[in-house]
């Protein structure tokens, strides 16, 4: 059995940079037509000039694979500098201060006083606002707390569009559906993983992420979305690649490493459950419609074929390392 | 300042077998004047001749040190086997199985019928019987998922003494109080994390333990019986050294080790909610009347002096690891 996908679409994906970006950059490139590259680097892409040269820091690593571009949000934005940019960005994020991996400049206040004249602007030029929506509350309420703020953003900039990114709960599953400039995107891991994988067992640090991977009605909720290619949603892998030392020590980071055998574990999973034929459009058609972007042709054909996760690339590890998983990319 | 306390008792301890026990014994010995010792080593202490093994071993390891036995639960143990080791023993254990380190041989239902001969017998000898209260649900539910199986042990064997072992809960904590012969240990470590520190901000393995650490208001509802010596409660650590190398790993094995440094952090924990005079009943007074016991005699005397928890203890990296505490032990 063969599966055809055409132009694949990672939207939310983490490059990092340097020898990690030249490491991981070429693997998201290979079975993706592009992805949308977040700005949570060391410092965080919030200037022109780092929008451009992180850009080409990217192009200088990959082929046939476009970098959708967004900017780290900061409330001085104002109309004059994202004009200035919009060619340049797809979007923007936006991250509270400390929320997750290098997340220390982002927002402090969610007063919408403050936020008004940027999120104007951005309403105003059409430019798609991604949140990483948690509270700093206790880690597996921290989603589910944050939804106001998503609902009072909704309704403050009814053409904003707002992506809530990565959602992880049935709480944000349902918020998604009742404002119509909501959207979401959901990750492999938190389609495949609960807490119990985590830390129900043995603790399994390479499963360890931000938002953490919730329960058991929660992951249901973001199969109902995915699996039957809901239009309000889309898939962002949020592969995060740390090196093997930083996974497997105390404080270990946060971040999944999936973006090389996403599509596979995708595939099996769409297949298991009787829904192949959406796949296309969760991981490319509704990413066109909701960004109103038409990505470069790329035909990526997969296999039912067993084929065994590596258990490293280069000094990362693998989302599933080492399993046996039931489709490859020929 | 000083805080004297007599014949300190951990009424739920691993001392693990061969070269871990000689390092970790003697360091429960110093502070301690006896402690309740866990059954599940490798293979399980299921007979009189390995409960008289392991006893010598311990006994070997310490001075001045108490070491009351526990048996590692069967169904099929009968009168005439619990009357012959019933002098040898101060509780029997019993692990739901698979539930946790070393249970593979534990309980598969609890079926009442096929438990009663046992636990009547137990009854009728006046042996305790300490469970580790946990169904094989999702992991934050599964404490309190197991509260229907402590009600109905204790409703059907109401002479029957069940420590209910290292709860975690406020549903754990409710329950309690609704059965005469329910008691409970409580951990050092239950009563200073949550799920926040284990997986909050960046993955501590050293937190990571079963039960895993549960809400704020779950510890809460332990302080609130701990800090009162609620005559339903006492100390047990649930100390469980693994090797740095385990914990440090994929896969880390469950547990804390707390035992050399319990005391002192009690004292800081009590003295800080204004209740160090409860504390002597916590880790004593309360334990030798639900056991009835009359534990050796031992001071150890408590001093309002910083010091700094070592950053290992051999190959054991302890709680709080490095950092500072307010009481030392004189």
């Amino acid at each position: 059995m063969q599966l055809q996908l055409t132009s694949p679409l990672d939207m939310h994906l983490h490059l990092r940079q340097g020898d990690m970006l030249k490491t991981v950059a070429p693997l998201s490139a290979k079975t993706f037509a592009g992805a949308l590259i977040m700005p949570n680097t060391v410092p965080p892409v919030d200037s022109k000039e780092a929008l451009l040269a992180y850009k080409e820091e990217i192009l200088n690593a990959v082929n046939n694979f476009t970098p959708y571009m967004t900017l780290f949000f900061k409330p001085d934005y104002n109309y004059e500098f994202l004009q200035s940019v919009k060619e340049d960005i797809l979007a923007i994020k936006l991250y509270p201060a400390g929320i997750t991996t290098n997340s220390e400049g982002g927002v402090e206040s969610f007063d919408l006083k403050q936020l008004k004249p940027a999120l104007e602007a951005m309403s105003e030029l059409e430019i798609p606002l991604c949140i990483h929506g948690e509270s700093g509350g206790f880690v597996m309420d921290r989603e589910a707390e944050f939804i106001p703020v998503y609902k009072q953003l909704a309704s403050a900039f009814p053409k904003l569009k707002i992506i809530m990114e990565h959602i992880t709960t049935k709480e944000a599953a349902h918020a998604l559906l009742e404002h119509e400039n909501l959207y979401a995107t959901i990750t492999l891991h938190h389609l495949y993983i609960t807490l119990d994988d985590v830390a129900g067992g043995l603790l399994q640090p390479h499963l360890f992420c931000k938002p953490i991977a919730k329960r058991p009605e929660d992951k249901e909720a973001l199969l109902e979305l995915a699996l039957n290619a809901n239009p309000k949603v889309m898939f962002g892998s949020d592969s995060a690649p740390h090196p093997k030392s930083k996974k497997e020590a105390p404080g270990c980071a946060a971040g999944v490493f999936t973006a090389p055998i996403a599509l596979q574990l995708l595939a099996q999973l769409f297949e298991k459950h009787g829904k192949l034929d959406n796949l296309q459009d969760f991981v490319s058609g509704n990413a066109q419609k909701i960004y109103n972007i038409k990505p470069l042709e790329k035909t990526v054909i997969l296999e039912k074929k067993e084929s065994e996760i590596p258990k490293k690339y280069g000094e990362v590890v693998p989302f599933m390392a080492g399993q046996k998983i039931e489709w490859s990319i020929t």
